[in-house]
């Protein structure tokens, strides 16, 4: 089925790009672990690599969003929410070996200099997770621009601490990070 | 002169890591940036690419560390300082067109799960940032298990603050980053 070779081809190759970043991986590669044929590659993505990488940037940013409302969603408020998110992260980070971070933040640091679309692509997905974020702080009664900030600060200090955590094969800095965006989370409600 | 040659060798391939990354920098490109003939290459790097991106991590991350404690230094008191480091990276960030963020992290992100020796040194490097800020912050009074937490948490809101900067092309996380950093020095110090 065509569309099951389609999202094969978009989920390894998140894969790929969540461990060798954008340049490291090659088109083989993807058709390879995809078990596709190369002209399928080419055939969903006409414009090679850069605009597989845009689509892959855009669906991973979207599971990735979708996988932090779920842990919000299943916690008993947002506080504990945002403390579960990132210490599941730390747990997902330790079981793959510490390959396992941020689907795009490779990418994002790779790309910014040299490819406009990708670049673009990786900002609209940082943009609409901020957005969203700080949408939820809003409905708890967070004023927008407080929002807006701590929404800012709980994402950058999640990609900071996977940087850390990836180089240094511990989770200290998502445990640091992790405590550290709750109290920012906890702070601003207006029941603090 | 031979040292020159290895120092302008090391410099400029710390501008294309930070641009390109390591995967996306080619030794031919450091030959032709460096104005060095490709026999120079492996005369000092003998172990090839791998060799030098050890050398260009390392020799990064004490330069970078060298900018924080100057900045640091010429401010009035420590919270000045971090606040002044932060708008300090912003202003560069905007100036090079938001291409001069940190110099190792993208490498750290694409190596992490590729080679031993590479990854390794990016570790070596954070975690010399992390004890040499903690210390720092112990000499003012930080109780030393905090004063780690908080060194974390300033490396980690910058590193994820490059990656939303570089993508978006505004400084706004940097921003965010920099009041949040500085407000958790603030009350970390006794004096708070």
């Amino acid at each position: 089925m065509p569309t099951r070779t389609k999202d094969r081809i978009l989920d390894v190759t998140a894969d790929l790009f969540r461990q060798y970043g954008f340049t490291g991986t090659g088109m083989k590669q993807i058709v390879a672990a995809a078990n596709a044929p190369f002209g399928s590659l080419y055939h969903y993505f006409p414009g090679g690599k850069e605009e597989l990488g845009v689509a892959v940037i855009h669906r991973s940013g979207e599971m990735y969003f979708e996988l932090f409302e779920t842990v919000v969603e299943a916690a008993p408020d947002l506080v504990s929410g945002v403390r579960d998110f990132f210490a599941g992260a730390a747990l997902v980070l330790r079981d793959t070996d510490y390959a396992d971070a941020c689907p795009i933040a490779t990418v994002a640091l790779e790309v910014a200099s040299r490819s406009e679309p990708l670049r673009q692509a990786t900002a609209e997905v940082f943009e609409s997770w901020v957005t969203r974020a700080a949408a939820r702080l809003a409905d708890h009664g967070v004023p927008d621009d407080r929002a807006r900030e701590v929404a800012i600060l709980i994402i950058s200090a999640l990609e900071g601490a996977f940087i850390l955590c990836r180089a240094s094969r511990t989770t200290e800095a998502l445990d640091v990070a992790g405590a550290a965006a709750t109290a920012a989370v906890r702070s601003a409600l207006p029941d603090a």
